[in-house]
């Protein structure tokens, strides 16, 4: 690891600094936002940059629920948990975000370069966990381009998942996974900033 | 959803065209690569750029192998499936990602304005499921850090699991979720791109 040193780290990295600071470096997760709203377009937007991002065999079981109505947003409100309550009232917008456990019925249309994908999700726990994983890294996505949009993110996952599953993807095809608050920060917005693993505590190399 | 057809989604995105490209619109999954090494130094700026992205509580339970040696790369090759292992045998690196299952063990370090965090996560389904959720969010998060490392990169998730957990995290507190191909891109490294689902296959409001 003695070649971590030698070079800047930030000249390996070809994104412009202030890209970095937008998505990454100084972008926090918001816990309070402004009222201006979010729109529809925006969030296609966000999904138009980000649905290249790769899945397995391109599944994309990523869906998600735009929660618009005060009627829905209290039912959602009621299931998260005490302290995620108050902003999740609050925020423009609230996604609730979720993986399709049944992807494997979309397969045909999203990976015809493989005629039999189907067939590798007919075990359910292998299904299951191939949603959650790739709905996960969509998540990611979104969340780096609801920033590339301008806009901050609260991602929460302290919520009764089975509930808001029960309540926003009825028919037990769907598992609810992370919550987010989308809007342009508010006053005191961002907590300070909690400790970072370093690079050698995360990587290591045989 | 007649807003999204008022407004161009470029124009509500603040990020450079280029960028877009880089990160997104215009990055594939690449299958073939160059000889040029890909160093410690950029793993370690990708890492530095990334470190930052939204995982709840903080929690950061990515772990990452750098598979160095001929001898390690001859042990997951063994592991991947098939269709993979070419490619796994001759990418300039490669990393097995994986998620942390004791991560709680990490918390009072990386949340310590959650005093009793780790006691959230003694029921132990509940730790493995947050461990794979915020792991796979820092895959992502790492994908993305590693196009804007100018680098390609081909993740899969075709491979033994188990095997390649066993073999590379050791001790069982570990799960493998995706192995990373890392380099410049070769010839013909793309494939066509496949289909995405529009943004109203992803997204419904209530």
């Amino acid at each position: 690891m003695t070649s971590t040193t030698s070079t800047t780290p930030a000249t390996l990295v070809v994104l412009p600094a202030d890209v970095q600071d937008l998505l990454f470096k100084e972008a926090h997760t918001a816990h309070t936002y402004t009222d201006e709203p979010v729109t529809d377009a925006q969030i296609a937007a966000v999904h138009e940059l980000v649905k290249n991002g790769p899945t397995s065999l391109n599944s994309q079981p990523l869906r998600g629920v735009l929660v618009r109505s005060d009627e829905a947003r209290a039912r959602l409100v009621a299931h998260m948990a005490p302290g995620n309550q108050a902003k999740t009232l609050k925020a423009p917008l609230v996604v609730v975000l979720a993986a399709d456990l049944h992807f494997h019925e979309t397969l045909h249309r999203v990976a015809p370069h493989v005629p039999d994908a189907r067939n590798l999700f007919t075990d359910e726990q292998v299904r299951h966990d191939a949603a959650v994983l790739n709905a996960a890294l969509q998540i990611a996505y979104f969340i780096v381009g609801v920033r590339a949009a301008g806009l901050a993110v609260g991602p929460m996952s302290g919520f009764d998942a089975r509930a808001v599953t029960d309540e926003f993807f009825p028919g037990g095809r769907h598992r609810a996974l992370v919550v987010a608050n989308i809007g342009r920060p508010g006053p005191d917005a961002f907590r300070p900033r909690a400790p970072r693993l370093a690079f050698d505590e995360v990587f290591t190399s045989v």
